[in-house]
């Protein structure tokens, strides 16, 4: 059963920009690691949130031990104001089944 | 340009079933939505996050005054524990199209 992630995180307001740059170079080594079905980001005032799906929960555990996410954390930890938020759920499949998931 | 909407609820611990469910009815009304490319429902421990993209703002604004989610959040307003949560982004597009954007 696929797995979703929702993580957010707030950038500090003179640090938008870096943080942004660095999820962006993340988000193009995570995109090779297996089992990644969906790996987007999204933003608004300094909010950034990244939506994902993976294949299995052992996708999710070995994508978040593989260098592309220590080496995010590592470069935008001090750029964030407070913690990433990260929730680990399930999909709610309803209605049509082309609108109603991330990916099929 | 789409729009990303995540819309996070949590549900009072006795009322998890209940507002499962309403969002599962609402899901069907608004996938026939105009412009509602996704709307996909997740859930976990009682909270549930919608993600949501739409063709674009105006989309966005005739989905939160059109009957379904006025029905919905009628029906499990008295059941959440506090608000919901509502952000509106912006995608960042990077990396492989076909998994850095929830929907082409």
């Amino acid at each position: 059963m696929p797995v979703t992630v929702v993580a957010t995180m707030k950038a500090k307001p003179e640090s938008v920009d870096t943080v942004r740059e660095a999820c962006k170079q993340a988000i193009e080594a995570v995109h090779s690691e297996p089992g990644c079905d969906l790996y987007s980001l999204h933003e608004s005032d300094g909010t950034f949130v990244f939506v994902e799906q993976w294949a299995d929960e052992a996708a999710l555990q070995a994508h978040s031990t593989a260098p592309a996410v220590g080496t995010l954390f590592g470069t935008i930890g001090e750029h964030l104001d407070g913690g990433a938020d990260i929730k680990v759920l399930k999909p709610v499949v309803a209605g049509d089944p082309a609108k109603g998931q991330l990916r099929p």
